[in-house]
């Protein structure tokens, strides 16, 4: 069992959280399976009514969770019924046990809820390589009957060292047809992309099909879930979904992403990835600040990419972050360590709008109080302009404080 | 000026540092150059009397030290007459700044000591990206005269968030004639091969030509060196270099690092990078315990390294080694985010000798006591049998500690 310590919500989590809206064609069931030695919800069930698809981004990570296994294996068809998450243990370098777990369950939840078990996606999050609780969810998928409206409670449920819940709901429409998104998602250590020791689940009652929520799925994950970092460290058990449970249907089938009865829902969908992806970073494992890096005019999409990585990732920059220091010759080293060709006399380095360096040195007329006013903030923006081209990349970030310490130097015993 | 604090003594310094012997052909003059606002030494000359060759190996950051860059084009021939070090300000990002104190120093030293500037190798260590305060610097070494044979000065004199003095000396002998190895090195952030912000320096009285001094810096570097991190921030300024003053002359010259003479100059050699590497690992910023991570059967060199590095880099896993934390699912997390194919049924993963993992799941037989009371040792061996193949990498590196928070939070302002 986890012996979880609570910390103090990120000072950086939103004021407040706008209720979320059930989406039709889901049904919502949380659990206390026990996996904390605290008493709180650390299981959920959506159970699809219709005929519904997911679209999904899994890690990269070559020594990922049992679950990813059988996600692709069961789920070929991307056709589902039943999604089940838990958080307290990730399922991962678990073995037989793992496997066995999986299998036990997913034939649980179809015979309970009559449905088919390879149509089941499982996620799971928490220490890795624990052996499996089996039983407990069991027990407790066997008792619990009534479901509730309050998705807020799924976003609860699979919180790990998160330190507040993350979820949004857009109404939104397409074509002349309301539809809703509502999407929830948890963080808050081994975030780094491709992707973190992040859950995202993306729902609408619209009608689309696998096909469509896949290309949707790849052209908001790039710029919202991948481009955030808290410590560089991928995880074994990223999972992003998006699926849609076909309630509200249009006259003419959505056959292409490009359809412009979709350009209202494609704004909003993106809002809700942003918004998500951006919680995480807002939750980074002892977080006081949000960082974003933006480095611009480079000469490939992939320099530029590895150049705001190097940055988001330098432990040295985000603990002068986190003391307001403003000590840019961090970042140079951390754009020289990509060994990427620069021209030092075309390089501007800003923080805000208060630029740094300049033509190869320091920009003499900074104005240090003012600079360090602007660090004092609790959203710092880090730019850097290669002058070299055209191309950019963002990334988001926060900064290491003692609390990341004190939160990883005792998480499991 | 730089506001230093002091931190205390790393608890894995040595207990004592024995007495450095001075290398015959070699003066050594220690300065204060007010780099500091407290006073200390800081700047050294190292003034070669014979004909002298050095070899070298550099950061390979594509924004590196103004000081490299004239290393490299000044010293062509690899002839030393004089090596400069100071502390206190890395004269990276300075521009014209940083170009002219280079040319105003050089010329400085040469007329100061009657030899050529373009047979100076100029080393800098500290912050980056503040003009480099020229002035200081020309006015001590106008004043002082007198020479200092305590060599462990010149070790403390390049201190920078280091906490104590690294250096080690070694009678040795090449065929039958006595010589002698003096070593000394600084660490301590931004230490990630390839190197570091690390300096160091290896001097022998012995008669090599250049050729030789590079193989055989070519040879040891690899395994010392640049087998250390302490944050993955490689550092603008790395330096390590390898100095013959060919006082110690041989009967017949040495031209061939095969030669069997130079058996135990080589084993002393070696010991001397090895020594100097570790307690840059051991006075990693904030460290509290020394993590050596063996990577072994591997498919590749490349392969071993990789896992090896992204263990060693880690921030979950240096915090978990922080905390006792038996948190083995991490060292998975670090070796699955490298993409290396594993087969996690051949996979074994121990702390010392206690087997964690093995068989793609726990070890059921661990004994989590003796397991704890290993991981409260100051070194930590992180053994992991990937069970491919024949290859191996070992990377030293040290805990994630509120202390490195402590120390980087505040290291410039």
């Amino acid at each position: 069992m986890v012996k979880k310590k609570q910390y103090k919500k990120s000072p950086l989590a939103p004021k407040s959280i706008n209720k979320l809206l059930p989406i039709k064609g889901i049904t919502l069931f949380t659990y206390c399976a026990n996996f904390y030695n605290k008493k709180r919800n650390d299981l959920s069930i959506f159970l699809f009514h219709n005929k519904s698809y997911i679209a999904e981004v899994f890690t990269k990570s070559s020594l990922r969770s049992a679950t990813l296994d059988w996600n692709e294996k069961a789920l070929k068809g991307k056709e589902v019924q039943a999604i089940i998450v838990n958080a307290g243990n990730a399922n991962t370098f678990t073995g037989n046990n793992g496997k066995e777990a999986i299998k036990l369950i997913t034939e649980k939840v179809a015979s309970k809820f009559n449905i088919s078990y390879k149509k089941i996606f499982v996620a799971s999050t928490g220490v890795i390589g624990e052996p499996f609780p089996t039983r407990k969810v069991l027990d407790v998928i066997d008792k619990k009957k009534s479901s509730t409206k309050n998705w807020l409670e799924a976003a609860k449920a699979m919180m790990t060292t998160d330190t507040f819940p993350k979820g949004i709901s857009i109404r939104s429409s397409i074509g002349n047809e309301k539809v809703t998104i509502t999407g929830i998602a948890k963080g808050s250590g081994m975030i780094e992309p491709n992707m973190a020791t992040m859950l995202g689940f993306i729902f609408t009652d619209a009608s689309l099909d696998q096909k469509i929520l896949q290309l949707l799925m790849n052209k908001f994950v790039i710029q919202s879930f991948n481009s955030i970092s808290v410590d560089g460290n991928e995880s074994t058990n990223d999972t992003v979904v998006l699926a849609a449970t076909n309630v509200v249907k249009f006259k003419n089938k959505i056959s292409s992403i490009n359809d412009k009865r979709l350009s209202k829902f494609k704004k909003d969908l993106k809002k809700v990835f942003s918004y998500l992806s951006e919680q995480i970073a807002r939750d980074g494992e002892g977080a006081t600040k949000l960082i974003e890096v933006k480095v611009m005019n480079a000469q490939s999409s992939n320099s530029a990419e590895k150049i705001a990585r190097s940055i988001a990732n330098s432990s040295l920059v985000k603990t002068a972050v986190y003391g307001n220091d403003p000590n840019w010759g961090r970042i140079v080293m951390a754009i020289g360590k990509t060994y990427e060709k620069i021209n030092v006399k075309k390089l501007k380095i800003s923080f805000g709008d208060y630029l740094v360096a300049v033509n190869g040195e320091i920009n003499s007329k900074i104005n240090e109080k003012k600079l360090i006013n602007y660090l004092s903030r609790d959203k710092i923006i880090i730019n850097v302009d290669l002058g070299l081209g055209k191309k950019q990349s963002n990334i988001l970030t926060c900064d290491l404080s003692h609390q990341y310490i004190d939160i990883n130097a005792s998480y499991k015993s």
